[in-house]
């Protein structure tokens, strides 16, 4: 059973804006990375995989941004499963800056991804996770979620 | 006094994924181009304007998605001020396809921002906005937030 | 016939980088932008379009950047089709900042798109245009591409 | 002296567009990454450092498409210097999809950027290199760069 993944990330002068930080929409897109990355781990993937193939479109995403980070700074987001429904799973994530003394939490973010399969015409539809998804992810203990 | 703005785009490319859709990040995007614009109308700027000068750096983002957006979709967002503090904004924004029949809401989000100023070692400090802010932007009636 | 095919944007807070100036990645998606509002423009589409679909992957981009551009700049990209061949095109882009006493080019690009059908097992080929696009695009005078 | 570096980096899914491709714009922001990787090896960077300080704006950014890149792909980029000028510096970077049965060339780009000293009122102008990078860099072997 797994409930969280690590991954580290340098940011970078394309993710930067005028104003000398991380623009805050790359927040998301970081989330996303270790979203993927926990997915693969378990043999899934975020879109189009398994049989029949189903999708896990974000029907929520949120970040609460508390001290910068800069170009250049190594970056921990720390992925943690704060829920487990049978259609959706949501994500926290806790961004921690690994270069300061002590390495300090700069954000924390969470997303919720919904399962879904796709019809014929196109759309999506809502789902049960699979059957892997089910055994394989469980809920994050409470003290980690703080 | 002003406490509405709308703009209109329509989904590029480059937005979409490989799920077809717009990614979800790019909606923070969208947010913070009607945010500025919102801000420009009043002589204001989300960056080092002013004298003093101050920045509105963000401290809270999120998205809630209930429809999906699709490459040349024509969208309205809609920023609503739903909190006006002495040293924070807080924005709504509704998503509209302006290419469905009848229009329909798609997605709904919001921004925290808070005013700073900028000290001479580099760092940032929340500060009370300036007054042209405070007598310029008021929240939005209730029933358009809703 | 058509040959070119004028825009206008405004460069976004997100799309600038911590040196203060828009991210010389983003002039690319500006073209891609025009590009595609041109082919729009003739009732063709960059992506699976037409009977049978095709889709016009690029094999080529290019751009000289000789002046920055800032936040709130307003831009004109303004595409010229460069060369026409029978399973691709060349459109050249001139940059012009028009909020400069005069306006001003400040970067030229290039992108070379080619012409491809789907494979069914996902693939791509080049394959000669649509008789809609080879009626209707044709090369921009010599005078222009300068 | 040094004439090289290799990155490595998986296609993100944010990185893709509904081509279900990764997005052409996005090869120059991964040269970007291996050419700061490579000054940073070097203990410059492309921002502001040095006394006084310089920084490396690109003034001219360019790319070749061969074969395609899809999300998750394992992709190495090779920085070599190709050109040494006193005030200037090309890099040709060549992009190998490793996850392939034999890796396989897919892109190859190059990226010019001019060294600058920044002037009071804001503006930037051309300048020789700082001697550490004069002493550092070298061109790289020609047969390297085919």
């Amino acid at each position: 059973m797994a409930y969280d993944f690590k991954a580290i990330r340098h940011v970078e002068f394309s993710e930067t804006d005028m104003a000398g930080l991380m623009h805050f929409s790359n927040y998301f897109r970081y989330m996303e990375t270790v979203e993927q990355s926990f997915l693969r781990s378990l043999g899934l993937s975020v879109f189009r995989s398994g049989d029949p193939p189903v999708s896990w479109p974000r029907v929520h995403a949120e970040c609460d941004y508390k001290l910068p980070l800069f170009f250049g700074d190594e970056v921990e987001i720390h992925l943690l499963v704060a829920e487990k429904k049978p259609k959706a799973l949501t994500f926290v994530f806790k961004f921690r800056k690994l270069n300061a003394s002590p390495p300090v939490q700069v954000a924390r973010g969470a997303l919720t991804a919904v399962c879904v399969k796709h019809n014929s015409d196109g759309g999506m539809a809502a789902c049960s996770m699979p059957k892997l998804a089910l055994e394989k992810i469980q809920t994050a203990p409470l003290e980690l979620l703080r």
